[in-house]
């Protein structure tokens, strides 16, 4: 763990303090996935059957998740995790629902109504990465919001599991199914995100997708949100972070656990040196040790003169998760301007929310969290207006709309009104046209 | 105008009269603008000053609108148009006040507390286009959020005016004043976005850049955004596009005045011949009708069989702006699943909309309007979320989420909780840490 004394350091030692790892230059990257939407574009299932042998070792990729393999697959989860995936529906679906859009109408001059309306999304992919163990937990985040806004179509998207095998876990079909995805298709990587944007005869495109992955997954979702035929996405995407603000009252063992990760802030030095104390201890029992002790390296602790500029440095970091343990968390929340999700207090470690207190995972990461919103329920609709002008309305504004237009020098724009107004004074000022 | 006879039309033919003009070749324009981007970046206000004597013929632009210069600009404004332009502003205002964010708090379990906040963006860019006229209207649409919002910084960008010399509409400032906003820079095209998106030592860096712009602002906001040191755009930007749905009752003259655009679904070959006969009327009183003709020339009449076939051409088009001029109008709103902004009835032009009903009129363009909201409220803000956990809470979901980060293979994950349950087991049930 790299340890920085922020009153030391010059403005140019406070931006290294605070600098992300570069991401990978990626020309390469881009034209690799440029071609592998092309090929999927131009050739379809072909194109996905090929990449599938190439890419997970099969040689026949049925694409679909059959119905019954599904019933298959869910005769063998354990029943303590089909409880604990039901415990965080539960808390996530309840957070959601708080969240559920209200149309809006105003009627803003006498006779001008105005609305604002959110209306689902018509089909959404949710993008569910394989790698080295199943994301259940994603499943969730992105299909209660789906299930809740009612997307009428909802399909997801994994990669195959093992390698020259169709190895979904039932972990994954059980959170999918609670959400109302029945709709599976067992494809990953660029190849599966090309499929959603664009459609093939076995996947009909969608609208707009959702869900984390690799640099391959990241790069291609940009693509094909670059392209008005392609398809939407949920946000920019990077590796996942967290920063812990502690005092010196913190828990250290508490912050070393959460801290298997990145960034601590902390105007105690004591604090700090119990954090090293216990990282090293809780290091040497995990199962995977050498990528923790790997991920550790590029950790850093930064040691600031008081509260207030541990707070500074955490704002101007903008991390995706923030853990606060300090003495009164709770007010000090009010502080921070950049975090994605805030996790107050001793008890509140990041695993909270990435799985079950309710709130949503999809977070955004590299310092985007400035402007970028955490995923919710908001990003399943679309908002659009509605607006209706009785002939009162058009006499009430109308004549404002016409030096406005005129001021713009759009005549047409001016005529569509001098017409209507001509049309109700030659009706008279009692028409029944109201 | 083009006339297609929808039933008679093959797949094939339906995709064409639907099609729109496809966008110019943009490798070259992707090059220059990615070029004055870099040298913004590197070279500050010097580049900025380079660029206004290419672009703008001015030897020395002071970049920022002085508030003397200001209020010199005021003085010019014809009381007409400050009229139009304060009732224009108060119902935006009146229609955006009602989507004030409120934020959310749910206990999902017992001791889980998870909340969600909106807060203002910190800082926000306005781009206001120059081009053949002033767009006070576009100041308001978005000055009025961004001060709703309550952003901390707004700032206004926008050419010079006219060529040679700094030239800016009273209209943009009185706006811009109602709304707040004082901190104004004459400088447009692509290095206004550059300099608003990375900053130089004139114009300080912004979080997100909104508002319309020819197609070399249109790329360099693409640009910036692509890039997590640049900043937020509103939203991907297009051509402005309207549709007119009408049937055998519309008044042709209206649909005339209205369509001097685009697209016109009817079910009615009468209501077409008779707004074709007022189209050229129409045209020929128009001061710049060469424009106009020239639009014109690119525009459709598609005849259906029924109005329900007109509703399904409208949805699988997905037009910016929807005006629906039909007998129910009021009823058939609810069958429209992928327009913008929908004008009801026949006293709605859509300059009711792009000027002082109080919707606004950023909107998005191209069919982006199936996936992409309006410019709302919301826009403005970043959402974020917060949870805590009392010790109750941690041992009411703790456990699930060892499951699940087990499920995962998330070691560290479920680290986290297993040392906080170990903690409170030791304890004691009856511990005073609640």
């Amino acid at each position: 763990m790299q340890r920085f004394n922020w009153s030391q350091l010059d403005s140019a030692g406070q931006l290294t303090a605070l600098a992300r790892p570069a991401l990978a230059d990626s020309a390469d990257l881009a034209a690799n996935v440029k071609a592998i939407i092309a090929k999927v574009r131009a050739e379809g299932d072909a194109a996905l059957q090929q990449f599938s042998q190439q890419f997970d070792g099969l040689s026949d990729n049925p694409l679909r998740l059959s119905e019954a393999e599904q019933q298959r697959l869910l005769g063998l989860l354990q029943p303590e995790r089909k409880a604990a995936i039901e415990l965080a529906y539960d808390n996530i679906r309840k957070f959601h629902a708080a969240q559920l859009p209200r149309d809006i109408e105003v009627e803003t001059s006498a006779g001008v109504i105005c609305q604002l309306k959110s209306r689902p999304i018509g089909s959404v992919g949710l993008y569910i990465p394989g790698g080295s163990a199943p994301l259940p937990s994603t499943v969730l985040m992105l299909g209660v919001p789906a299930q809740l806004a009612g997307c009428p179509r909802t399909v997801l998207v994994t990669p195959p599991g093992k390698p020259a095998a169709i190895d979904i876990a039932p972990e994954i079909i059980y959170a999918a199914n609670l959400c109302g995805i029945s709709e599976i298709y067992t494809i990953g990587g660029a190849q599966a995100i090309a499929a959603l944007a664009y459609g093939t005869a076995s996947i009909a495109k969608v609208d707009k997708i959702f869900g984390p992955g690799n640099r391959y997954v990241t790069e291609a979702k940009q693509q094909v949100s670059q392209d008005a035929k392609g398809a939407q996405i949920d946000m920019p995407a990077g590796p996942s972070e967290v920063l812990v603000l502690a005092d010196a009252e913190a828990n250290p063992a508490f912050v070393a656990a959460d801290l298997l990760s990145q960034a601590l802030v902390s105007d105690s030095s004591t604090l700090l040196d119990n954090v090293e104390i216990q990282l090293a201890a809780q290091l040497a029992a995990l199962p995977r040790k050498e990528i923790a002790a790997q991920a550790l390296a590029h950790s850093r602790a930064i040691l600031t003169a008081d509260l207030a500029t541990a707070v500074a440095v955490t704002n101007a970091y903008a991390p995706e998760h923030l853990i606060v343990q300090t003495r009164d968390a709770s007010a000090l929340t009010e502080q921070f301007d950049s975090a994605a999700s805030i996790f107050v207090g001793a008890w509140t470690p990041e695993s909270a929310g990435d799985y079950a207190s309710g709130t949503n995972h999809v977070l955004p990461t590299y310092g985007y969290s400035r402007t970028v919103s955490s995923l919710s329920l908001t990003d399943f609709y679309r908002r659009f207006t509605v607006q209706q002008l009785s002939a009162q309305g058009m006499r009430n504004i109308g004549p404002a709309i016409v030096t406005l237009a005129e001021a713009e020098s759009l005549e047409a724009h001016a005529n569509a009104v001098r017409l209507r107004l001509a049309a109700l004074e030659k009706a008279g000022q009692n028409t029944a046209n109201d």
